[in-house]
């Protein structure tokens, strides 16, 4: 039996408030523990958007009410946010800027807000950009010209990966996290998942892309899931949601990689939990680890998954090595398919920060 | 009367080949002469673009026929001309790419191909970059990373002069030049020109990003005109395209700007003459000098200009300092509003420099 540190997945969303028929606190940190996650950073992008303190304090009772694993929750920059987010700033993991097209209400459109943001925005977070192609060499310039702290989020394209190395090699405080859908699928995976189901942003893409992921993986930081459940009737609807569900299958997907020799397991706790643990300042989680059974074969199917969603795009894939344990500070949370952390039981680690006594 | 080195305008469209009824090499240097420039850096967006060894060769002969100044010739980027930028690189005054949409073919629509220009160009002249907002910091970042030179054209927006100041504190190898209807012209302008003759790219901004360009005029490299032609008919048709002529006017307006006191005659040589030949490369203009009236008034009257297009979005303006004449290499090329230079006196000069025995 291995024994690892809590995963972190600085990548989720969880879809509450607004989205809960797709996921929400309850559901969401139960999938995060059956994959053997401890914390999830959880995403801006629900209805309301968390942009102002009202929706924030919204978004934290009920992740403080129903929470099962550890969690953080990030603010969403908008074009009319720019005092608000300053003065959030400390309650949150980062502040998470979508310069493209994506599921949901935030999308930056003006280029004077982005450029105020990156000047105004205090940290300690970083900036965590949803940015693609273009984008990226955007908020690179925009990281280097105001001295600010980055964060890229699912880094999808090998040319990608080659602008951050630059810049991490001419000094811009730039990480990175790439999520295993695009390391484990491309697009010519999108016939047997079906037009629909494979929308995803970043789209899936080319194989060589994906070869250039693995071959670049020391530039990766993080390994994050961007678990994005929306129910299979959607999916399949007329106007498919981009986003897959992922917090199930990251793991098991990734030992695959350990067992191909495609990475140690080394490389694995740096970017599942040491790394994600730095770039977002996190606490450490005492008396917290997971076990998993590293010859357990087992095949990917939606109904066993704990996952309000229903699906998954790695559907009837056969992978080796399962979480079998999770503690977490002290209790045990998790056991062979059944989740024993109780909703409550978790807590935001950012507040948990803040909250310490000087 | 005030005696300065001949002018150089770093941004100027000759129309040729593909489009001389609206200008040529001909009226399009006899407008130069006209406005007290001696040599004009001739942009690609021709039809054909200049974006390979053909249609170079092409524009190279017409304007070796017909040109009355000296002159040099930008290459265009474009999606599959890679290793032709290369070659032809020792022949141009710089590489130019379209971020955004403007007059012409000749936009990059390519991420991966923007990147490979910015990998391979080998100079010496720099990349030239029509990038407005997010695309500024595009090519900030890229040159950045790749360790290029760029020269951004017609900044328009106090944001934009801001980034480049930081990109230049930090080390980036960027140049910038202001089109003089972004220093006296504002959107307010826009009812009194009327809708179809105020397109132009980038558009005419806010009074406050006037004021912005005037405030930062130390991070400003160059003046240049964007000396952009199309006809009446064209510009008060039902699609007018983007474009102000401007050699024949740039010269009175910052004059102006000087009886103001909002710039110094220094100011002005500096950046109409002594910058654009060390930005391009340029080989000084022997026995060149141009002789400027600083009391002449006059009314801008676009019946009375060189240029073919035949309006002024200047029309009616009163301007004090006017060229009276303009001696290039010796011989007199312009007096009292008479063009003396011949077609075929104005020199190539980026071939000049190439052609000098070794």
């Amino acid at each position: 039996m291995l024994e690892l540190p809590g995963l972190i997945d600085p990548h989720v969303h969880l879809r509450e408030p607004g989205g809960t028929h797709k996921e929400d606190f309850d559901t969401g940190t139960a999938a995060a523990l059956a994959g053997g996650f401890t914390a999830v950073l959880a995403m801006p992008n629900t209805q309301p958007p968390l942009a102002d303190a009202a929706s924030l304090e919204l978004a934290r009772g009920t992740a403080r009410a129903k929470a099962r694993c550890d969690y953080g929750l990030f603010l969403g920059a908008g074009e009319h946010n720019l005092d608000v987010a300053g003065e959030l700033a400390p309650q949150v993991c980062g502040l998470k800027v979508y310069m493209d097209q994506t599921y949901g209400p935030l999308r930056m459109g003006s280029f004077s807000a982005l450029l105020a943001h990156f000047k105004r925005w205090p940290g300690p977070g970083p900036i965590a950009c949803h940015a693609e192609g273009p984008s990226l060499a955007v908020v690179l310039a925009l990281a280097q010209l105001f001295e600010q702290r980055i964060h890229i989020c699912h880094v999808s394209l090998g040319i990608e990966l080659e602008l951050i190395r630059l810049a991490k090699q001419r000094g811009t405080r730039v990480t990175c996290e790439v999520a295993p859908h695009h390391l484990f699928l491309s697009r010519e995976d999108l016939p047997a998942i079906g037009p629909g189901r494979a929308e995803v942003r970043p789209p899936l893409a080319s194989p060589s892309d994906v070869a250039a992921l693995w071959a670049g993986l020391e530039v990766v930081d993080c390994f994050a899931t961007d678990h994005a459940p929306h129910t299979l009737q959607e999916k399949d609807g007329a106007e498919p949601p981009p986003g897959f569900p992922g917090l199930e299958t990251a793991l098991g997907l990734l030992m695959g990689g350990i067992r191909e020799g495609r990475l140690s397991i080394e490389d694995l706790i740096q970017r599942m939990h040491v790394n994600p643990q730095k770039i977002f300042g996190l606490p450490p989680q005492p008396e917290t680890w997971i076990e998993v059974d590293e010859d357990a074969a087992w095949e990917v199917r939606a109904a066993e998954l704990q996952s309000r969603c229903g699906w998954s795009p790695f559907e009837g894939m056969k992978l080796i090595g399962r979480v079998r344990r999770v503690t977490l500070r002290g209790r045990l949370a998790y056991q062979d398919g059944e989740v024993l952390g109780p909703m409550g039981y978790g807590r935001d680690l950012v507040a948990a920060v803040q909250s310490v006594p000087a």
